[in-house]
């Protein structure tokens, strides 16, 4: 599927098909495409929860308002950002990046500093504004790398987030922007349409720039 | 292009040909593609600002650690991530679900009290990882329709936030999670080997859900 028409196509749909699944295989290639989004000094500070089976499906639909699409879904991924991202990968980063020539060994504390400075301390809103900018980042390539599969998304951030952690065993210094529903549209659906967007001249500033 | 090659030759470049433009009419189409990402209630809190003209560049590459980028590029978007979303399109959004179909008059209420609830108030910190999260899935939207365009981008979010504000005329309310260089890759430049992703066990949680 061309690149422009998964972007127009994509649409975050209530009604999948059931019975459906996410077999492993797909899963894993769908997740590693997506994973090639970028982030910040590539520190990939987001992880992943793959929610398949029928019992897992009925407890996060119990934390998010009891959305009937979570069960109808083929699977849900709970979308995790990472605040712990820049101590978890920041020496493999610089690593890295040394091997294979984007820095000479003299700048990596140069790096270090500037990563520390721009980002906080691991409990600062700051490394919070990081982990979750990171982690919409790769949701979102993971949302269009879907319809190069044949499967339709819908993200959701209507849930209780403490609840999600409890049942899942997240973190408390986690952060879970959204989960998203991954599947089939059901067959026979035909989607209302597309609900409207702003126009360019309402949220785009040129001015004399 | 197809969407997963599209995926997949992403990249962040350093070396932009200088001297080329990003004319009005492929700006506008590549903006208004990438603004059909989703957003929480479609409340789409994104503004964006592009920056053009060589002196507008200029001050931005002192903003941002002078990263040279900036000026080689043929323009610069600052993506800014607005907590007023909620105020600005609420009604909106209502209005048009109503019309389409999506909501029926009398659930309108249960809505906006949903709304509050889990997006709170105008300054708060819920408020801001709401709009964060929302511009980072336009933002990466935007990237990965620019190679539709034939395009490379690079993210940034090395900044003085505090100067592009002032610098923009940007209201101290608003976040900018990041900013990104638009343009041609630079003639003759071989992009380095993709810097490493974490293999899909080390991010991934299956367990047995």
């Amino acid at each position: 599927m061309d690149v422009i028409q998964a972007i127009k196509e994509r649409r975050s749909i209530n009604f999948f098909e059931t019975g459906q699944e996410l077999p492993d295989e797909q899963l894993r290639e769908l997740v590693e495409i997506s994973n090639l989004a970028p982030s910040s000094f590539n520190l990939q500070p987001w992880k992943l929860i793959v929610v398949r089976n029928p019992e897992s499906k009925r407890i996060l639909r119990r934390c998010a308002f009891n959305q009937r699409k979570i069960e109808e879904a083929a699977a849900v991924f709970i979308i995790v950002a990472d605040p712990g991202g820049v101590e978890e990968n920041l020496e493999r980063v610089l690593d890295n990046w040394e091997e294979l020539g984007y820095m000479k060994p003299e700048a990596r504390q140069g790096y270090v500093d500037m990563i520390q400075n721009l980002y906080g301390q691991p409990n600062s809103l700051k490394r919070k504004f990081f982990a979750i900018k990171n982690a919409s980042l790769f949701a979102m390539n993971l949302m269009i790398a879907a319809k190069g599969f044949g499967l339709d998304t819908h993200p959701m951030d209507g849930f209780d987030e403490d609840s999600i952690k409890r049942e899942f065993d997240i973190p408390p210094d986690k952060v879970i922007p959204m989960i998203i529903a991954v599947g089939h549209l059901k067959k026979g659906t035909t989607l209302l349409p597309r609900a409207f967007r702003r126009r360019f001249e309402e949220f785009v500033r040129l001015g004399s720039y």
